[in-house]
C-alpha cells in the first residue's frame, strides 16, 4: 500500500535488487492512481484498492501510506491473517507492535502480535550505531542534530525543492504548497508537528523509539531535527557520552565490524560522508569519529543514510526477510 | 582592504546604512580590481592598491582579505599609526590581539595594541548567547552543530552554488571549482582544514575563541561545522549545560534584554529563525528554546545569524564604533 509514493517507488526498486521470495505481488495505492500499471520483475502490475478480501489473499502487507491510513486498515489486515509491516508511526510505541530494526533487535519479531513496524528514518541509522557501541561500553547520554532530506516528506515536497529552485534560477516569485517556509536555499528546525514542551513529535520519536529497540528505557536523548534543501538522505552530527573512556579508534573497530554499518572516515583527504554518496545504498555511512572535544568520555560522529532506503523500504523489507526466516509468517504458518 | 570581496561588499553597504562617521573612506582590492570605482555615499571611490604610504594617511584600516593579506598587512598597518579591524582568523588568537564581540567585551579594547580582530562567524553568534546567561548561571558545556551558508566561503562559492544550481535544474553536468564536493542539494561535515584531532580548523576557532571573548579558559565547547546549499546566513543547533537548573521561560527572558539578540520563538505558530529570514538584519535570532531532552540542568535552543553582517562585516564596524567612543583611535588621540 503506497505503491505510487517516494518510499513505495524505492519499495519496488529493492524488491527487485533483492529478489525478495515472493509468489505474487500486489499493489495498492490511493483512488487516483487505480488501473495504473507499475512493472516489476519484468510484470506489468495493476494498482488496486485495498480491500478485507485482498488482505485475506495475501501473507505480508507493506504499508507506507501514511498514519492514517495504517491505522484504518492494518488491523483489518491483521485480522484477515497477514503479518502488517508497516511504515508510519502509527503503532510503532504502541506494546503490542514490535518496533525493529533486523540488525539491532530482530529477536523482538518473536511473538509478534501482527503488526510489525520501521522505525523514523532518523531513528534507524542511529541505534544502528548505539547498539554495538552500548555493547561494549554503557552510553549515558545521546544528543543528534540531524539535517533531513525533503523525500523524508514525500514526492510532493521534491516537487516542491525542484519547483521553487527552478523558480528562484529564473528570477520568478516562489511559491510554497507543502512547507510554511521556502526550502530552496533555506532550511528550518521544524520536521512533523510542535508539542507543549517545545519538540517536535519527530524529535521526540528519536528519543522514544530509540528507547524501545535498544530496550533502554531511561536512555537520555535529545534531538533537533532540521530539514535541509537536500533531495535524498538524512545526516546527523552525534554526540555520544559513555560512562567511561572509549577511543576514537576503538569505535571506528567496532562500527567497521557492525552489521550494515560502513565507516567512510579519512577527512584530511576528504573522505566522510555525505548525502549525495549515500543515496541509493543500504549502508549507514559514519564519519569524522573523534573525541568529543566537550567530554573525555565522548565521542562526536556524522551518520548518513538513504531514508527512503534503511530509513524506510530498505527496513520493512528486511523485517519481512527476518519474518520469513524466522517462520513468523501467520499464513505461511497455517498453510 | 577586501572591498570587492562577500565580506566587503556588505561593509560598504552597512557603512551607509549606519553613517559611519568616516571623513574619507578609502578602498583597496587584488591588483586586478585596481581602477574599477565603486560608490560610496553618492561618491565614486577608486579602488587603490594598499601601501604603507595610503596606511599612514588613515586612522582605521579594515582588513576582508583572508589571512594571508592579514598576516603580511596588519603590522604594516600598525606600524604606521592605524588601528587594524581584522576580519581573518590570522590575529584572533594572540595574545596582544584584542579579540571583540562589543556587546559581549568590549572592554577588551582598552589598552589594545593596535590590531583588534572580528571572531569567526559562527563563533560570534555563541559568545553573544553564552555571555548573558554564564553571567546569571555558570555554563558548564556547551556542543554547537552548524548549517553554515556558502557566502562564508566568499563570492567564488555563492557563483559554485549558483552554477552548480542552474547545471541541475537544465540536467546538465555538475562542475567543482571550490568545495571537494558538490554543493547544490549536498551538504557536508568539512569547513576549512582537517587537524590531527580529528577536528577542524572552524571547529577549533569556535572553542578557543569563545573561550578567549568570555573569559572562560576551561569552557568545553564542541563543535561540528557543516556547510549546507543555502546562500546567506549560519544557523546553529546548540545544547547548553548548565551548573543548576534555568528554565527556558527565564532563559527566554535573559536573551530578550540581552543587546544585539533577537528571541522568535512561537514554534506551534511556525515562528523559528531560518536563514532566509536574518538574512541582511543585524540580529543574532534565537528560537526553539527549551529543556535539552538528555539533561535537566541542559537548554537546547536554535541561532541564526547573517553571517556577512553581524558574523563579519557589521561586528567589524562596531569595533570600529567602540574604539571611537572610548577614543581608542590612536592616531586620533596623537592629532
Amino acid at each position: 500500500m503506497g505503491a505510487t509514493g517516494a518510499v513505495g517507488q524505492v519499495f519496488l526498486d529493492i524488491v527487485q535488487q533483492r529478489k525478495f521470495p515472493a509468489s505474487q505481488i500486489r499493489l495498492c495505492a490511493s483512488a487516483r492512481s487505480v488501473g495504473k500499471k507499475v512493472t516489476v520483475n519484468g510484470e506489468q502490475i495493476a494498482i488496486e484498492v485495498a480491500t478485507p478480501k485482498l488482505f485475506s489473499e495475501v501473507d505480508i502487507v507493506f504499508i507506507a501510506a501514511g498514519s492514517d491510513i495504517s491505522k484504518a486498515m492494518a488491523p483489518i489486515a491483521v485480522e484477515k491473517g497477514a503479518v502488517v509491516v508497516d511504515k508510519s508511526s502509527a503503532f510503532r510505541m504502541d506494546p503490542n507492535c514490535a518496533l525493529v530494526v533486523p540488525e539491532v533487535n530482530g529477536d523482538d519479531l518473536v511473538g509478534h502480535k501482527g503488526i510489525t513496524s520501521v522505525p523514523n528514518c532518523s531513528t534507524t541509522p542511529l541505534v544502528m550505531v548505539l547498539k554495538p557501541l552500548n555493547d561494549r561500553l554503557k552510553v549515558r547520554r545521546v544528543i543528534a542534530d540531524t539535517y533531513q532530506s525533503v523525500s523524508g516528506t514525500g514526492v510532493e515536497a521534491i516537487d516542491e525543492l525542484r519547483t521553487q529552485t527552478a523558480q528562484i534560477v529564473k528570477g520568478e516569485p516562489v511559491t510554497k504548497q507543502v512547507y510554511p517556509h521556502q526550502i530552496a536555499f533555506n532550511l528550518f528546525p521544524h520536521i512533523e508537528t510542535f508539542k507543549e514542551n517545545g519538540y517536535t513529535t519527530e524529535e521526540i520519536k528519536m528519543t522514544m523509539e530509540s528507547r524501545k529497540i535498544l530496550h533502554l528505557p531511561n536512555l537520555a536523548v535529545s534531538a533537533t531535527c532540521v530539514r535541509v534543501p537536500v533531495m535524498v538522505s538524512h545526516s546527523e552530527s552525534v554526540h555520544i557520552d559513555f560512562e567511561g573512556r572509549i577511543t576514537p579508534d576503538e569505535v571506528r573497530k567496532i562500527l567497521s565490524n557492525a552489521p550494515g554499518i560502513k565507516v567512510v572516515d579519512d577527512p584530511s583527504k576528504g573522505v566522510y560522508p555525505t548525502p549525495l554518496m549515500a543515496e541509493g545504498k543500504d549502508e549507514v555511512f559514519v564519519g569524522r569519529i573523534r573525541e568529543d572535544a566537550s567530554n573525555p568520555n565522548g565521542i562526536a560522529m556524522w551518520l548518513v543514510s538513504d531514508n527512503l532506503r534503511k530509513g524506510a523500504a530498505l527496513n520493512g523489507i528486511q523485517i519481512a526477510e527476518e519474518l520469513l526466516r524466522r517462520d513468523l509468517v501467520g499464513r505461511k504458518a497455517r498453510v
